[in-house]
């Protein structure tokens, strides 16, 4: 009984700024709700045709279940048609004699047929099991309403009736989801689109950003429920183009600025309950992305207030992010650091680190520029000297790629982001990208994060045709595989993948899938 | 999905009376609550010498507790000391980085050791296992404070935790259970006994009878928690000698007489959520116990008001057993009929059925003398003629036994009821009663409700000797046996018997166990 705690944390020092803390407080939204009911009782059955080998096919509509009853051990699917965030209720009525013992129920939650099929005690994935949504209730009292207290990510429902009682059987009535976001669709302008494909790609992507949108911007709303920074800026991004909901992001932003540590480094993740939280987890990518995140908030609400209290969060981002440059002005590769990048476990990170500290600083600039700040000239000044750094010790004039750590590696991610940061001229970036499409190095893209990425280099480089067919052949795939809303983690290539040892684990509703809405409502592609 | 309902319901007709019903709910009693904190931690650990084969020892304070912490897989066991039913709450706390995960505990409630050592999905038994105390829940926000909803009936308490994250492990703080009960101690009258195993045995009576006074008289607070009249009966006679409250006893008899069924009996059972229902369910003796409670219950609380409201009720159930005797006057035996008196398998009920008519209208005769009823006169005639008729068509004067049905079984059951019934003159009654005890028949007694009223026949014809000694050996055993409340079933030739085939669903704080209190009290044994 007298363990030590075996878990070592990480944990800094807050500088916790309590009047950004409230100003974000006061952002806080009210959620819109809806209320949904199910489609269909269906199955899930084993197809090898399908992702991840199941397929999910109605039965009869839903309607039906009210007539069913049903006693231990048997077992029901709903599906409610399309991916959902909320709450859960039904009502639970006894056929038979009254009820002389508790109903046992198990309900599973899923957001994909292979969290109906395959079951969850057999999860042998490296993150916590915890994430997987079920739930075994005891009813004490029916016929009665059952509401339940926790929030679910699904599509599908199952129902196992464990146990009633030999004089009991039991049946449904008004299985319900009361869905929570803080997108409000009334603000998203109606999409005029010849290509029917592009059509249902802004819809699923739009659907993914709702779901993610709730007090704050989570990640996921399965898994991790959590608002990242990495996330934000991609779901802020595409927010602008639809739900405009302006104040979230603002809230968001106001957060991560209101708990940095004692340096004034912003973390990667915040929790916000049962309070505002950082998160003991810092990566040099993410901390330069508040830049990146203040800047397009700028651009997008043209609110200079905010610009104003946030900048120097903003700014101090890219002097800690600077102090981790060698004599090279090259970002030093080593085991005390971390940089997020994409879920790759053999991508070398400090081709694309230092790729994102120079666009993280061109943006900076122009803010300083908007700011009349005396920043400037100092942040121009290292702006050349790091891009210089970067084409004399990263890029290798020979191959024509951006190399990356000791090994020198060339993927796909040091290319993309080298391109973003615009190191080379204009043509020569362009053609960058052109070679990494048609040369395709082995270290490739695993998240629809760092296919984000690829778009925006594409579009960036005048390749708008190629953007369109990426995100068609990335996302349009997804759609193909099932997805009603976008996924974490997707290899058109290996559609097993999960980055966690299991496919029911993965989140397939992820904030940072949600771009294409952005890219063609923005770009008009 | 479109399933019959397999179940047949026996449901009868029910004559609500408003009145009635409206007088027990304003009897609805405020429960009494204390907190109550574990004593110690503890393991369980096999031992062919204690009941079940396990037996718990306590490893370290629990205040201990406090200071460890946990992660996926690890166990532990809080013993409270002595049996509670009360509402669980616990402070948990994440150690580490803060929670990136939800915790998934599973918590396990058990009345005795065998709970905390054998696993309740190996349960085999014929009841519903929906009775097994546990649950497995998700925190999702930590630290906070975790009430669980439903009330438990346990001593020990399993915590296991089936995951946190990589990140952090979990400390509980502060795990108390708030107890709730309509028997107010302070009423009762300290308990001067030279006898030090009989004062034991009086507090473990009286914690029995408390654990099972909710708002209603429960039959047991793990299992089913419900109100039964045999129940009701011995439980009112234990309170009118401790607890003294009345008020829940009236509350209960109102109840039963608010819902007969369209021919006036009285259900064996009820249910009082989601509102007031009868079980359809009538046992033959249950029901011609409400003639005894009634009775009881005037002469302890000399409340003539209730007697006069109920006497109908009492009187019906006199007339409805009266129609299932035969030509001879004698209960019919057959498949139609139910009488409980004990869980015994093989006992023929025939003779204890008539004994209990006979019983039940003995105490008719006597409130008809109080109320001057015109009844008395025909009940007297009757009485006479099935008393007459028991000894004619029952008794084996050879063997000097009642027998019963078509086999002429001779159990324990049948002459201790003929013995209350006081079919026989004194002196014989009394030889009856001590054969009984010397030739040992068979067909032996399976529960405390059927001791009891071994032990009030034995009062009844003056061996108050046997019936201290038979309480001593019985009762007094199962408290040796580790019992902190006095147990559903119990068999000191057979210690692990069930009547549900499996020990961990036994109900181990009874309310039919809890009459040692009302023998020692009201006999001064």
């Amino acid at each position: 009984m007298k363990n030590k705690p075996k878990i070592q944390t990480n944990k800094r020092a807050i500088k916790r700024n309590e009047y950004f803390i409230n100003t974000a407080e006061q952002l806080k939204p009210q959620l819109l709700q809806t209320t949904v009911r199910p489609d269909n009782l269906a199955v899930v059955s084993a197809d090898r045709l399908a992702i991840h080998g199941w397929r999910a096919m109605a039965v009869s509509p839903a309607e039906e279940l009210g007539g069913g009853d049903y006693g231990k051990g048997d077992q029901f699917i709903l599906d409610f048609g399309t991916h959902l965030v909320g709450y859960v209720s039904m009502y639970i009525k006894p056929i038979g004699s009254p009820p002389d013992a508790p109903l046992r129920l198990r309900l599973t939650f899923g957001e994909m047929p292979v969290e109906m099929a395959e079951p969850f005690s057999e999860y042998n994935g490296w993150i916590s099991s915890s994430w997987l949504q079920e739930e075994t209730i005891y009813i004490d009292m029916m016929p009665g309403q059952v509401e339940l207290p926790r929030r679910y990510s699904f599509r599908y429902l199952k129902f196992d009736i464990l146990d009633t009682s030999p004089k009991y059987r039991v049946a449904f009535d008004e299985v319900t989801c009361r869905t929570v976001t803080s997108a409000d669709s009334s603000r998203v302008k109606p999409l005029i689109h010849e290509d029917q494909m592009m059509c249902e790609i802004d819809k699923v992507s739009m659907k993914t950003l709702q779901n993610c949108m709730q007090d704050v911007f989570e990640d996921g709303p399965k898994r991790d429920r959590r608002l990242w920074l990495g996330d934000l800026r991609l779901q802020a991004l595409s927010d602008y183009e639809t739900f405009q909901n302006y104040d979230l992001v603002k809230r968001c932003l106001y957060l991560f600025a209101g708990l940095p540590d004692a340096k004034g480094q912003v973390a990667a993740n915040l929790f916000t309950a049962p309070e505002y939280i950082a998160d003991d987890t810092y990566f040099f990518d993410y901390s330069l992305l508040f830049v990146s995140t203040l800047y397009d908030y700028y651009f997008a609400a043209n609110d200079r207030g905010t610009l104003s209290d946030l900048w120097p969060t903003a700014y101090r981002q890219i002097e800690l992010a600077l102090d981790r440059l060698d004599e090279r002005d090259i970002v030093q590769d080593d085991d005390s650091w971390y940089s997020f990048i994409d879920w790759h476990e053999k991508l070398n990170k400090q081709a694309s680190s230092q790729a994102i500290l120079i666009y993280a600083m061109k943006q900076a600039v122009k803010l300083a520029e908007v700011l009349e700040s005396g920043k400037r000239q100092c942040l121009n000044k290292r702006l050349q000297e790091i891009s210089s750094a970067a084409i004399a010790h990263l890029w290798d004039k020979e191959k024509g790629f951006f190399v990356s750590g000791q090994e020198k590696q060339i993927s796909w991610a040091s290319q993309i982001w080298m391109g973003l940061a615009e190191v080379l001229p204009p043509a020569e970036n362009r053609r960058l990208m052109q070679r990494l499409l048609s040369e395709k190095p082995a270290i490739g893209l695993t998240t629809p994060y760092m296919h984000h990425y690829l778009v925006e280099a594409l579009i960036l480089v005048g390749e708008k045709e190629k953007a369109i067919s990426h995100i068609k052949g990335y996302w349009g795939e997804m759609m193909k595989d099932g997805a009603d809303a976008f996924w974490e983690a997707y290899d058109p290539n290996d559609k097993a993948f999960s980055p966690y040892g299991s496919q029911l684990i993965n989140s397939y509703c992820h904030a940072w899938s949600c771009t294409p809405a952005y890219f063609i409502r923005k770009y008009r592609l």
